[in-house]
């Protein structure tokens, strides 16, 4: 049932943009909760590296005096992955397209993570 | 000379915002080219975070199908540390307040970027 209400939220926040391409819940130690993916994405692979950035924002975080990690945002020439906490023992990970709006999707991604850390 | 020149285009970044702290140009193996720090920041732990971060968003952007790395943004309750490659072989470290304008401070750290690339 929960697994269902996680699913929803992420459903809903692909829905919000179409320049959301995937999104994912994964615990902060890099295990996938919930994700919708495309086929070709592979699971595994995405809770490592996100579990892998996180833990390294982290530290950087703290290390240069920015407190405690919120968000980390990666921008590529294809696109961005932006990873941000819902509670404290998971992540949003959401991957958007090279022209995504970013403002909005910082507000969508922001709502769902909320929405999630309630269901965790 | 190449010196000089670049650290007068991280004080003039600086100057442009109030709400930047600190940057730097580093080389992408995590050494110092120029730095305009607080005398509290540690030149070798700016370096040393910003080349771990870069390297680990340079394989995620990969693995994540991101393309090429342009960007990786922090953000923690205390601040932001935005890093932008500048060419091939640097990369520009910026630290900013908390409730700075995004919008801006990209677009000042990317004229910076271009102007630090062509002195390299």
């Amino acid at each position: 049932m929960r697994e269902d209400m996680l699913s929803s939220v992420l459903s809903e926040l692909n829905g919000t943009s179409a320049d959301i391409e995937a999104s994912a819940v994964i615990s902060t130690d890099g295990l996938m909760i919930a994700a919708m993916l495309p086929q070709n994405m592979d699971e595994d692979r995405v809770g490592a590296m996100s579990a892998a950035m996180l833990s390294l924002g982290d530290r950087t975080a703290g290390e240069l005096g920015r407190g405690d990690l919120e968000q980390v945002l990666i921008k590529g020439d294809n696109g961005f992955v932006l990873m941000t906490h819902a509670g404290e023992d998971a992540v949003v990970t959401v991957m958007a397209k090279p022209r995504a709006k970013l403002g909005l999707i910082f507000l969508d991604v922001k709502r769902a993570a909320d929405n999630i850390t309630k269901l965790l």
